[in-house]
């Protein structure tokens, strides 16, 4: 959906994830999503995006199965759209782009938002760890192995 | 660059990144740079993307200060592309879109790729967490407060 090109197909985790989730109204929408907002013509007022734009991305999103389409209206038919599992996965992505954003599109005075513990009101910095030693994921630290036939061909090719 | 519609201006720090960072080819542009890919010829060959989009790619990270284009060659003059440090702050972003395409976009039989330490060659599982508590990052347990006025004025708006 989010790409011409659809690199849904390519031997990658990360081509594949960037086909879902590579779009700008596509991050938005999510974003949206975790701020609860779950109707077309809210979505549309916070995100001043155009109808269509908007009717396409959300299409995208449950075909991907990261929305699910709930009707709760019958006349006329009004849906509104609800995070699944998969979309409330999407979540790490969002945290990292928000820390990007933080970083380096601060203004001069510091980031327009915070991100708060909901309880406590403390500041959360959303980091990456590795999940089995905690320790935080440095692109040095880490290569990528191929694991499935395709992705050897692909490394091969590259090497 | 990344959008038709510029969300650079937007009081959030999401919209901020996804304004440089939410596009596929964008995106895939930086795992080469992550794999140690420089040079135009070889992204071009290994992405299989036309060169005009590359191009534009590649002038847009180039702009928005995530890559430094250095000159290697003379005649005829030939550039390679690095990663600054605003570049790497990146990787976060990629490592969890990663862990998405692992999670819902596997072959039937795993995943294409792993990611292992360099070192000892363990599979690496980037989760986000908070870097103060090391809690993982749950979306139902953060909330966003607006801090500048343009953010206050939007919150308001939502309200």
């Amino acid at each position: 959906m989010a790409t011409r090109t659809s690199t849904a197909g390519w031997p990658c985790s990360i081509a594949r994830a960037v086909d879902v989730l590579g779009d700008p109204w596509t991050l938005l929408v999510l974003r949206e999503a975790f701020y609860g907002v779950r109707r077309f013509d809210e979505l549309q007022a916070n995100l001043g995006v155009g109808r269509a734009v908007l009717s396409r991305r959300l299409d995208g999103l449950v075909e991907e199965g990261l929305l699910e389409r709930r009707r709760y209206q019958d006349r006329p038919p009004r849906h509104e759209y609800v995070l699944t599992p998969a979309g409330r996965d999407s979540w790490p992505v969002l945290a990292t782009l928000l820390s990007w954003g933080e970083r380096h599109r601060a203004d001069p005075d510091g980031p327009p938002i915070l991100l708060v513990d909901d309880r406590t009101g403390a500041p959360v910095t959303p980091v990456v760890v590795d999940a089995h030693t905690g320790a935080a994921l440095d692109p040095r630290g880490v290569r990528v192995v191929p694991r499935s036939d395709a992705a050897r061909e692909e490394a091969a090719r590259r090497a």
